[in-house]
C-alpha cells in the first residue's frame, strides 16, 4: 500500500487529479512540481492514513515509517541537505490538506527540525542567530499548543492554554525590556525566551519539549490527523455538509523563509481580481516576512504590481518594482498556471534570499459578479468553452447581482443579535415595527421599516409589502412570510427562535437585549443574520452587468427546460418577465380574496344559509377577479399563465376578533351567534389536510364557476382587443380523478358559455396541481382528463414526509444538525422519496398522454439540484419566484450540460 | 339481439345464472320453470333494454315489439287463453327485477288486460263480478299512480297525488254507504267507483285511462324502466353502492289470484327460519287474499304449519291443516328448491281455486345468528361443503353476536332523534351526561349513562369507560371517540352534526328537541341512529352459540393470515384473546401517560429547562410503564406483543385551563408565564404533521430510553418468573431510515443493558410502523435495519390523500353522496392509492429482507375487503380492535378461499 507521495520539482508521484488521496493542497503541489515550477520539495501522506488512524484506535500503519523515511531521503537527495544534520539541517513544515479546503480548521506545525543539535549549524549557515532563534521560539509555541496540548486532548480553562501562557511570557519580557514590537527583540532575547518557554511547557504540561527532529516530525504528523476530528473541523464539516469519512492528507515540505532579510519576501496572489473578475494579476506581499504576517494584518501588505494600485496603496512599494526579476518569474508562473488549470488561481509564494518558491496553488474563491465576468472573459479568450463558462458560475451566485447586499466590511464589525432561517436573500436596514398597519403607516411617513411578527398571515400582506424586510420568530423556509418575501425578492428571515415578541409593549427580546419599536436593525437575508443598528448596503442591478447578460444568453441557448415564474400580480409578472420568465407557472388567486373590498363578499358567502345567497355573494367577486386576470394575462401576453383556483380553507377568511365578529354580523344582518357558529364549524384541527383545494370548489361549485368565468371573460376581452393570451386553469389538491372530473366539468361548461357569449376563440387548457401522494400514484387516471400537470412539491413534501412546514421548526434544526436529514426537504427536493413519487407520476401520466405538459411550481422550482432532477425527469418547465428566475435559467442550462 | 326470454313451466329461455340479463326475479322464475315447478308463464324483458332506453332518449328498441308479441303468443299457447280476448282474457302483471333485489324501490302494475272489452267475458268465466271489478279498480289506481302520474314525471304537491285522490273517493263512497271495511263493498260499488276513478283521472291528469290491453301493457313496461331512475331507486342504489349502469329487467307474467274465494290463498315463506336459522319450514299465509295483503299487515297472517305456531298464533289456522294437498306440494317444492339452490330460499306462492302457483324464489335474507346456524347445519347436512359454509356468512354478521342489539320491534316504534356515523356497533340505553367526570359520578351512583361530547380527547377516557355508549357531534369513523369505543366494543356514534351542545346549560339541541342532562336516550351504533327514551336490548354472548364456535374453528383451519388485536390494557388483551387474537399488533403507550399520577411527570418533563431535570421527570414514569407492560405481556403470554413508543405531540399533555396552568406552575415551582410560554411553543398548526412519533423520541431520547427500559425490564422479570413473552418494540412515524437508526440504537443499547443486568435472555425485535408515504417509498432502506413492518394505514391514508381524519367530516358525506369517493378510505383501504404504497413497501422491504415480518395495525385490520388485500399482498397478520377479531378471523378465511 502506497501511503507516501513525493513531489520534487520536475518529478512528482501524484497529480492534480489525485485530490481524494492527496487532498487539494498535496495534489496541487504535485501538479506544480510536474509543471517544473519551483516548489519546495516534500511529500504527501495520503488521506487513507487518516482513515486507518481512526479505524485503528488512533495508530498509524506500520509501513508508514519506512515510506516517510524514503520520502525524506528523496528530499535530501534533491536539496543536497540532511534532515537533522548538525551542519545545515533541512527544516520541514507539516500541513493538513483535505479534498476541499477547510481554511484554518486543522493544524499546522512549521520549522520542524530545530533542535539543540541543528541550531548551531543553522546559525553558522545563515549567519543570522536572531532569525534562527525566532524560528525556534515559533516552533516551540506552535508545537506546544498544537501537538502537546490540543492533540493530546488537554482542554485548559479559557485563557489558560499553553499558547496564552507563552504569549504572556513574551509580553512580560518585552515589558521588562521596554520593547514595543516583536522586531525589537534580538537573537538573544529569542534564545532566552525559548528557554523560558521550554520550562513553562514542562511545568504546565508535565513533559519536555522534544529535542529530537524525528520526534518533532511524527508529533506534527499525528497532530494533523488528530485535528481532523477537532471541534472546529467537525463543526465546519457539518455546516459545509462534508463527509467525515474523507479524512485529511498530511503535507511534509521543506521550509522556505521569507523573513531571512531584505532579499526575502512572501505574498499571496490571485491570477485575476477575485472581487471584480478583472483580468489583472492581483495580490499582496511583504518583504522580510512569513506568510502568516500577510494574512494576520499586523503589517499593511504592499500591492503586487503597479496596475492594481489604489489611492490608498499608491505610495507603497510593488513587487514589480522592488524585485523585478522575481515578479517577472511570478507573472510567467501565473500565466502557466491559468493556462494549465484554465481557471483563476489563488497562489502563495515566498522569496528566500532572492529565490522564488511556490507554496500553493488552488482554484480561487470569487464573488458572484467576479465569477460571471471571469467565466465570460475566459470563454471569450478561448481559455475555456462556453459550456465550461456556464458550469463555472454557481446559480446561487447570481443572487448577489439581484439583491442589495451588506457591505462586507461593515458586516464584520457589526453586532450580531440573532440567527434565523435565510428565507429571502439580500440585505436590508430599517426601523422595527410590530404590526402590518404600523409598517404601512411608518412607511407612509417616509420611514424605512422592518416588520417583526411571530409569524405572518395573509392579513399582514400590506405591511409586508410596505416593509424593507420581514423578520419572524416562527415558521420555516416555506412559511407564509418566506413565500411572500421570496416572491417579491424581499429580504426575509424566519424561524428566529431566540426572539420573543411582546406585542402589547411593542418589544422584541433576544436573550438580554430588548428591541423597541423604532429601533434600527439590519438583516442579511442571504445567511439569516440579524444585526443591531443601520449598516451600509451595496445596491444591485444585474442589467448593468454586461457579462451577466452574455452568460444568461448562453444559458438560454443551451437549456431545453422552460422557466416560468410564480406571480400573483401584474407587477410581479412584469418583473419576472424582465428576469426572463417564459410564462407564469403558478398564479395563486387567494391573495385576491383578501382585499378589503372583497373579503366581505367571501364572508357573506360563508355565512349564507341558502344556495341563492351563497351564489350571489360569490358573484360579487367576479368583476374584481376579472380585472385581476386581465392585468396578469396582459403582463404575460403571448406567454402561458397557469391560474390556480382558490386553495386555502375558508376559515382563513374569517379569522375575526370579538369586535369584528359583531361588525360582520351587523353588516350581513345575522345574529352574532350565527357568525360564531360558522367560525366554529369551519375550525379545523389540521387545516393543511382539511377542507381546501378542489374540495372547496366541489362543495362550493359557485366559486369554481365564478373563477372560471372571470378567467375566461378576461381572456375573451383581451382577445377581442387583439391580444394573444394563454390561460391554463389549474385545479388544486386533486387526490382522485373524480375530483378532477367534477371541477373540470364546471370549468369547461362555463368556459364554453363565455366563449359563445363573446363569440370568440381562446386557447385554454384545464389541468391540475399534483401535490398529494395519491395524485402521483393514480396519475394515469388523472392524465386521461387533465391537459397538464404541475407538481406542487411544497405540499407533496408535506404529505410524503408527514411534515407540516409551519411546524417543522421545532425539530428541523435538530434533524439537520444530527444528520437525520441531509438537507431541508422544503428547500431542495427529496429525490429518494418525493422525487420517486414525481418520477412515478410523470411515467404514469405520459404513459396515458405522451405529450402531457408537466411542470413544477413548488419552491423547489428555483433550487438548482431540484432543477437538475426536473430535467432528468423530462419536465417541460420549472416555475419559481421572480427573483429566482435567473438562477433557474442558469441551473437549467447546467442540468442540460451535466 | 334477443331481448325477450320466455319462461313456461318445463321450458325457459333463461336460467338462474342469467341474473345480469334477466334480473334476480326473472332468472329465478326461469330456473323454477326449468325445474318444472308450477310457475305462471311469462317472459322477461332483459336489462339491456333498460340500458338502451336511457342511452336512446328514453325510447325502446324497434325489435322489442315483435319479441314481446311472440312472448305473449307462447304464453297464450301454454295457457290456451288469449290476451285481450272477449271470452277469457289473460291478465298480466308487470314487475321490475334488478340483479339484486331492491325491495319496493321500483314500480309494479298488476291486472293488466282489464278493459271494457275483456271484463264481461271474465265476469262470465269467474261468475264473480265483485272479484273482477275489484281487480279493475286496483288496476286503475295503480296504473294512474305509476304510469300516468309518476312515470310521466308529474310531481303533485304532498297529499295531492292521484292515488290519494282516488283513495279519497273510495273513503267518501264508504262513508256515504256506511261501510267500514273494503270487504263491505259489492261488485256494483267497485264498478261505480271504477267509473268515478276514470273521471277523476281525466280531470286531474288530463288524459283518459287507457281502455286497450296492449296500451296498458306497454305503459306498464315503460313505467318500470322509468322507475329505475326514480328518486327512491337512485337513493337506494347510492346507499347500497349499486351501479347505475345495471338497469332493471321487466317481468311480464300471467296473473294468478289468491282472492277468488275460500279455495284461494296467498303466502310468503322461508325454507328455514331466517331469524334463528332453525331447519323448519317457516312462513305466513292468508285465504282469499292477494300478496300485498300478507305484506301490508292489514290482516293478521296465519302460520304456515303446526310446528312453527307460537302462543300468539296457536289458534290460527295453518296451511298444513287447512289445505293439506297444497301444503304437501309446497313442502316438496321447498325441498326441491333448497337442494337445487343449496341455500335458504325466500318464496312467494299463490293458490288460485286450489291450484298452487310459485311466484318467486330467491336466496333469503337472514340475520347473523341465523346465517351462522344455517351455514353450519347445511355443511353438516352435506348440502354444502365447509368452504361454502364459510363464504356464506358475511363477516359483519358476526357483529350481531358480539354486541347487544336493539329489539327490532321496539326500534320500529321509537322516535328517531338524529343520525350520525356508526362508529361502534351494538346498542345501548342510558341517561345523558356531558362531561367525563359526570359520567363517572353518575355511574358510581348506579346509573347507566351515555356520554355526549363535542368530540372526545384522551382526557375523557375515564368517562368514556364509565359510559354505556358515546355520542359526539364531531369527528369521523377514526376519530378518538371511534377508536377508543371500538377498542372496547362499546356502542358509539360520532359526527352527529345535527346535535348542538350547550355545555354550560348541560343541554343538547337536535333541531327543535332539547335533551337535558339525565334524559334517557337509546343508540343503535350499528347503523348510527339515536332514539329518544329507553328501548329494549337483546344481549349478546357468542360463546353460547355452538354453531358460531364451529364456524370459527373452520375459519381458523383455513386461514393463513394471523389475527392480532390492538389493545392497550391487560383487560382488553384478555378479552381479545378470548375472541381468538393471536397476539397484539398495536399496544399504544400514550394512554398510559394520561393517568392522573403520571401526567404530572410528563408535564414536568415538558417544563424542564435542563437535560437532568428532563431525564429525572421522565424516569419517574418508568415504574408505572413497567407495570403496564408486565400486565399486558402476561395477558398475552406465549404470543407476540407489539408495543409502539410514544406517538402523540406533547401539547396533548398540557391542554390546560387558566386555573390548571397556575396549579401546574405552582406545583412544579416555576412562573406561570413559563408554563404559558411552553404551551405556546408546543402549539402546532397541523399537529397531525407535527412534532410527534419518532420525532419525539429523537428530540427527547430519554423517553425512548425509559420506554425501552420499561419494556425490557418487564420482559426480563416475567422471563425470570418462567413466563414466555415476545415483546416487539415499534418505532412510530418513521419517514427516513436515519430516524429509525437513531431510535433503534437507543433501544438496542438499553435492551442489552437490561438483559445484562438481569443476566437473562429475552427474544425481542425492533421494527417500525409504516405510516408515511416516504416510509413506503424508501422501505428497502428501512428494511435493512427494521425487523418488522406494521402498516399504520390510518395515518398512511391521511397523508396519501391529504385528509385529516378529524376534519374530513365537513366534506366526506358530500363526497360519498356524489360518488367522488366510493367509500370512506378510513374504513376500507383505498386499494388504488394507499394500497399501491403498501404493495410497494412490501415488495421493497422483502426484496432486502425476504422473511421480513409484515402486518397491518390500522383500523383497516378489521375490514374484510382490506383483509383480502392484505392476504393478496402476503402480509403475515392483521391487527384490529378486540371486537373485530372474530370478524377478521372469518374474513381472513374467506380471503384464503377467494
Amino acid at each position: 500500500m502506497k501511503y507516501v507521495y513525493s513531489f520534487i520539482s520536475g518529478q512528482a508521484d501524484g497529480s492534480a487529479k489525485m485530490k481524494n488521496t492527496l487532498g487539494g493542497k498535496g495534489a496541487n503541489l504535485a501538479e506544480m512540481a510536474n509543471l517544473n515550477l519551483p516548489v519546495p520539495p516534500g511529500f504527501t501522506i495520503s488521506a487513507d492514513v487518516c482513515t486507518y488512524y481512526y479505524d485503528n484506535n488512533r495508530t498509524l500503519p506500520d509501513v508508514l515509517e519506512e515510506q516517510v523515511l524514503s520520502g525524506i531521503k528523496a528530499i535530501e537527495n534533491d536539496m543536497g541537505k540532511t534532515f537533522g544534520s548538525e551542519e545545515d539541517s533541512l527544516l520541514f513544515s507539516v500541513r493538513s490538506g483535505a479534498r476541499v479546503s477547510m481554511p484554518g480548521m486543522m493544524e499546522t506545525v512549521l520549522n520542524i527540525g530545530l533542535t539543540s543539535k541543528t541550531i548551531p549549524g543553522l546559525i553558522k549557515q545563515t549567519n543570522n542567530p536572531r532569525f534562527v532563534y525566532d524560528a525556534y521560539r515559533r516552533l516551540i509555541m506552535m508545537y506546544a499548543d498544537v501537538v502537546m496540548e490540543k492533540s493530546a486532548g488537554i482542554e485548559p480553562e479559557e485563557g489558560e492554554g499553553i499558547r496564552r501562557k507563552l504569549e504572556g511570557l513574551l509580553e512580560k519580557h518585552k515589558d521588562a525590556k521596554g520593547y514595543t514590537t516583536d522586531t525589537d527583540l534580538t537573537g538573544d532575547d529569542w534564545k532566552q525566551l525559548s528557554d523560558l518557554f521550554k520550562k513553562e511547557i514542562k511545568n504546565t504540561l508535565g513533559q519536555e519539549f522534544p529535542d529530537d527532529h524525528m520526534e518533532q516530525l511524527w508529533g506534527g504528523i499525528k497532530a494533523v490527523f488528530q485535528s481532523w476530528n477537532g471541534t472546529r473541523a467537525i463543526n465546519y464539516r457539518r455546516i459545509e455538509k462534508l463527509p467525515d469519512e474523507w479524512g485529511t492528507a498530511v503535507n511534509v515540505q521543506v521550509m522556505v523563509f521569507g523573513n531571512t532579510g531584505e532579499e526575502s519576501a512572501t505574498g499571496v496572489a490571485f491570477t485575476r481580481n477575485p472581487a471584480t473578475g478583472e483580468n489583472k494579476f492581483f495580490g499582496e506581499w511583504l518583504t522580510n516576512a512569513q506568510g502568516e504576517d500577510v494574512v494576520a494584518g499586523t503589517r499593511t501588505p504592499n500591492p503586487l504590481n503597479e496596475e492594481i494600485k489604489t489611492p490608498d496603496t499608491m505610495n507603497l512599494p510593488s513587487l514589480e518594482i522592488s524585485m523585478p526579476e522575481s515578479y517577472r518569474q511570478l507573472v510567467d508562473i501565473r500565466n502557466t498556471l491559468e493556462k494549465h488549470y484554465t481557471d483563476m488561481q489563488d497562489i502563495e509564494f515566498t522569496i528566500q534570499d532572492g529565490r522564488l518558491w511556490m507554496l500553493q496553488t488552488r482554484t480561487g474563491k470569487r464573488n458572484g459578479a467576479a465569477a460571471i465576468k471571469m467565466a465570460v472573459d475566459m470563454a471569450n479568450e478561448k481559455l475555456i468553452d462556453r459550456k465550461t463558462a456556464l458550469m463555472r458560475v454557481k446559480p446561487e451566485q447570481l443572487d448577489e447581482l439581484l439583491h442589495p447586499n451588506l457591505d462586507p466590511d461593515g458586516e464584520k464589525k457589526a453586532t450580531l443579535l440573532a440567527k434565523g432561517l435565510p428565507a429571502g436573500p439580500g440585505a436590508a436596514s430599517g426601523r422595527i415595527v410590530f404590526t402590518a398597519d404600523d409598517a404601512e403607516k411608518w412607511r407612509d411617513q417616509g420611514e424605512k421599516v422592518i416588520l417583526i411578527r411571530e409569524e405572518t398571515s395573509p392579513e399582514d400582506v400590506h405591511g409586508m409589502h410596505a416593509a424593507e424586510a420581514i423578520l419572524t420568530a416562527k415558521g420555516g423556509m416555506t412559511s407564509h412570510a418566506a413565500l411572500v418575501a421570496r416572491g417579491w425578492g424581499k429580504c426575509c428571515i424566519v424561524g428566529c427562535g431566540a426572539m420573543h415578541i411582546d406585542l402589547k409593549k411593542r418589544e422584541a427580546h433576544i436573550h438580554n437585549i430588548v428591541l423597541k419599536e423604532g429601533d434600527w436593525i439590519t438583516m442579511n437575508g442571504t445567511v439569516g443574520k440579524v444585526y443591531a443598528g443601520q449598516l451600509g448596503l451595496i445596491p444591485a442591478d444585474p442589467e448593468t452587468h454586461d457579462e451577466y447578460k452574455i452568460l444568461m444568453s448562453w444559458a438560454d441557448d443551451v437549456r431545453l427546460l422552460k422557466i416560468r415564474t410564480n406571480a400573483d400580480s401584474p407587477n410581479d409578472a412584469i418583473q419576472a418577465r424582465g428576469f426572463g420568465a417564459e410564462g407564469i407557472g403558478l398564479c395563486r388567486t387567494e391573495h385576491m380574496f383578501f382585499d378589503e373590498e372583497r373579503i366581505m363578499a367571501v364572508r357573506k358567502m360563508i355565512l349564507a344559509d341558502n344556495p341563492e345567497d351563497k351564489r350571489s355573494a360569490v358573484m360579487e367577486l367576479l368583476p374584481y377577479q376579472k380585472k385581476d386576470f386581465k392585468g396578469i394575462l396582459t403582463a404575460m401576453e403571448t406567454l402561458p399563465v397557469t391560474i390556480r383556483l382558490l386553495d386555502p380553507p375558508l376559515h382563513e377568511f374569517i379569522t375575526l376578533t370579538e369586535e369584528q365578529t359583531a361588525e360582520l354580523a351587523a353588516s350581513v344582518g345575522v345574529e352574532k351567534s350565527l357568525v360564531e357558529k360558522r367560525i366554529a364549524e369551519l375550525h379545523e384541527l389540521n387545516p393543511m389536510l382539511g377542507h381546501r383545494g378542489c374540495r372547496l370548489g366541489i362543495a362550493y361549485p359557485e366559486i369554481t364557476e365564478m373563477q372560471g368565468r372571470a378567467i375566461m371573460e378576461a381572456a375573451a376581452e383581451l382577445t377581442q382587443e387583439g391580444k394573444t393570451v394563454y390561460p391554463e386553469i389549474m385545479i388544486p389538491l386533486v387526490g382522485t380523478v373524480t375530483e378532477f372530473q367534477n371541477q373540470e366539468k364546471i370549468i369547461r361548461s362555463v368556459a364554453e358559455s363565455v366563449l359563445a357569449e363573446y363569440d370568440i376563440k381562446v386557447e385554454y387548457t384545464v389541468g391540475t396541481m399534483i401535490e398529494l401522494p395519491r395524485a402521483c400514484l393514480t396519475a394515469d387516471e388523472i392524465a386521461e382528463y387533465a391537459e397538464f400537470f404541475s407538481f406542487g412539491t411544497n405540499d407533496l413534501t408535506q404529505t410524503t414526509y408527514g411534515f407540516s412546514r409551519d411546524d417543522i421548526g421545532s425539530f428541523l434544526p435538530y434533524y439537520l444538525e444530527n444528520k437525520i436529514l441531509t438537507h431541508d426537504p422544503f428547500q431542495s427536493l427529496d429525490i429518494k422519496g418525493v422525487g420517486k413519487l414525481v418520477s412515478m407520476a410523470v411515467e404514469l401520466g405520459r404513459g396515458v398522454k405522451p405529450n402531457l405538459k408537466i411542470g413544477i411550481c413548488g419552491e423547489h422550482g428555483g433550487d438548482p439540484a431540484s432543477i437538475q432532477f426536473c430535467k432528468e425527469n423530462n419536465l417541460d418547465y420549472v416555475s419559481c419566484s421572480p427573483y429566482r428566475v435567473p438562477v433557474a435559467r442558469l441551473a437549467a442550462a447546467q442540468a442540460e450540460l451535466q
